[in-house]
């Protein structure tokens, strides 16, 4: 048994709409233990939709629709597929009735033009929408070698009727046996290649298998099993996921929904410890990645975006000197920002930036993507890190590894201090 | 000519990513006046990945690939489709030696499974990447009647090298002749039901056509002309971008790329005025926003954030008695932290936020979602804006908000102040 998606709309060939919905259900056929290897984008079309169907039938079982079943002339998905088939569409009156409740709900009375959206290819079953006017199908139209299922392409519309009635339907025929669980393992400061060679062993592993990506300078490890139940899943995952972590060291530090904020705030809370920051040219980037975490108030104070050196010099206590012989963007400054924000605000540490995140700001000595990050704690003086990433990155790419990188090096002394 | 859009990556099928790069993939397309007809996407398995490369070059005349150029054992898109035409792979040293002076610039050292990424088809032109590791692939490998390119699955890698590259290689082609032109138009302070009903009669034009989205409390109007020029379309788009502008009225803030942030910026700059922030809620979301933009330094000065009770009072000279008797969240405060802001930073405006994030520390009276904005200038007393987005909404969507709507209303009183 495997599945193909078979997402129906000229809007999504010219990009109008993002595919969520390939999401939503590639994510629900996994989690159910149904294979998937094709997701088909084509657009209104018969002939093409045809041609398709021809494609898919062929190398799948199951095939699930969304999009094209409203009441306007592109929609045809129905009856195209009850044309490939060779198979004639029913009107069936419980559809009718339904679509004039509906309407009538919000006081308003039908179209004419919905009296399409009850038509039905013989032998079908109806997929009940209880939202929205357009049903879908159920059907196997060659005996049980072919399952069809048609959703609506409204998101809200299409996840209820998946949920409410495609799942059950699915379990009942049995094709849910196994499922695939996944887990995801989140590292900072190392590069998808290092990694991947450190643990170039597991990548070929078949069942759970382990796959790298990279995203903003994170690196994930997604290590996924199938098996017949989630706890024997997990059962597979565990031990590979405990040797990935000790591989890996102190460069993992997540995992699944876990962020660099929400580990540092666990840290923090952990260790009874304030934090304060001072930004210059993540402009805030960084407090707002430390509140993005609910409950970051127990440990977080705030800060002062000093984005201009005025605000340095009056509100952090910059040297201006120091400004003046080694720059904004320098050592010195990092670290008297960070001890001056953690003095102002009164915490355990303090945790600052000060860069060049471009277009423009750049000069020889001190390119695009040059960046200090300061670090004050209670004990012993205030630290500084420089990173170069590069002028090839945009701003946003500067500013967001900065913020990153920031909580890392914080992470790394949260870790390191309580032995772990 | 006909195109056809191939996304190759396991992630994409479980669901993992959305597939931003076959909706950009696609606009661009429209764009060119290239018709494209099926999007594909297809996990990391040699097999399969050859059975969509054998349909696809039977209906299709330009085959574009993102995704699986990477540097580990999965990543197999380039050498399936020099597989399939039965051509060796070379190793081309430009690469390798490119790839050595990106980890160079980041003080690292390139990794041994990245000479993977040198591998290139005979007879097939790179694609350069000027930002990362995998570049592409310019290829015909039957004559012109078939061509290639494959580009990295990372969004902004793929969308560079498609502007950079790609456009202008597809265009010097002839293959770009009738053409779809878009242009957006941005609204900020208006429901998408009540702008869609202003301007209900536009909905239904044919070319240009008009269609309305909405996401994260902004609404956009698109405008899409099909014309044989850049001009021809231009001309269609004016006239009907005009009418809108004019019955939206200060609702509408941009077109296109504007930002509510580089809109604000622009009007700064025109008054040569500054701007400082004092952040609660949003912990330094505003000031992310702001600085986001290229050039803010001009007119931004930095800002407070001011999570903690303690700094609001300390550093930003709230009145303690007024947070313990109206609360941190309240018209009073909201007030304070805008002049403390503008007094400290000695800045033109202040812009302040405090409100309730969520999901927690809601009350019967001060529910989640409720946000004050208070606003100093140089003339007059402090200003402040209630706002209830509703507990419905997650913390990250209030926090969003929040700061787009101080920014908005900014942006109303400097248009006002200007006339506009």
């Amino acid at each position: 048994m495997t599945a193909e998606i078979i997402c129906v709309g000229t809007e999504l060939l010219l990009g109008d709409i993002l595919n969520s919905n390939a999401q939503f259900l590639g994510q629900q056929l996994a989690e159910l233990g149904i294979a998937h290897y094709y997701q088909t984008v084509v657009g209104d079309n018969r002939e093409r939709l045809k041609q398709v169907i021809e494609i898919a039938s062929q190398r799948s079982q199951l095939l699930i629709f969304t999009g094209g079943l409203g009441p306007t002339p592109d929609d045809l998905t129905v009856e195209t597929i009850a044309d490939f088939f060779g198979v004639p569409l029913i009107e069936r009156p419980e559809i009718i009735e339904d679509i004039q409740q509906k309407f009538a709900q919000r006081g308003r009375t039908m179209s004419p033009s919905n009296r399409k959206q009850a038509l039905i290819p013989q032998g079908a079953e109806i997929l009940t929408n209880s939202i929205g006017s357009a049903p879908g199908i159920i059907w196997q139209p060659r005996s049980d070698k072919l399952t069809i299922l048609t959703f609506p392409g409204v998101p809200t519309e299409m996840k209820q009727m998946w949920h409410e009635i495609a799942v059950p339907y699915l379990q009942s025929q049995g094709w849910c046996q196994g499922i695939i669980r996944s887990h995801t393992l989140r590292f900072w400061g190392i590069a998808e290649s290092a990694l991947a060679e450190k643990v170039s062993s597991y990548l070929n592993l078949t069942n759970p298998t382990v796959a790298p990506y990279a995203n903003y300078g994170e690196v994930k490890l997604r290590i996924s099993a199938q098996a017949e139940s989630k706890e024997a899943a997990e059962q597979l995952i565990t031990p590979i996921e405990q040797q990935l972590k000790e591989i890996a060291g102190i460069d993992c530090y997540g995992r699944d929904n876990d962020t660099l904020a929400s580990v540092v705030g666990q840290l923090l809370q952990k260790n009874n410890s304030t934090l304060a920051v001072a930004e210059s040219c993540t402009g805030g980037g960084l407090g707002q990645m430390i509140t993005r975490v609910p409950g970051s108030s127990s440990y977080f104070r705030g800060g002062i975006i000093a984005y201009d050196n005025a605000v340095k010099t009056a509100l952090l206590g910059v040297n201006p000197q120091d400004i003046e012989q080694w720059g904004a963007v320098s050592e010195i400054v990092a670290e008297q920002m960070a001890l001056g924000v953690r003095s102002q605000l009164n915490t355990t540490w303090g945790l600052s930036i000060t860069g060049i995140a471009g277009p423009d700001g750049g000069t020889e000595t001190k390119p695009v993507g040059l960046v200090y990050i300061g670090l004050a704690g209670s004990e012993g003086p205030a630290q500084s890190f420089k990173f170069l990433f590069g002028s090839l990155r945009d701003r946003e790419w500067i500013q967001r590894v900065s913020a990153c990188s920031a909580l890392d090096l914080l992470r790394r002394q949260l870790q390191s201090r309580s032995g772990k």
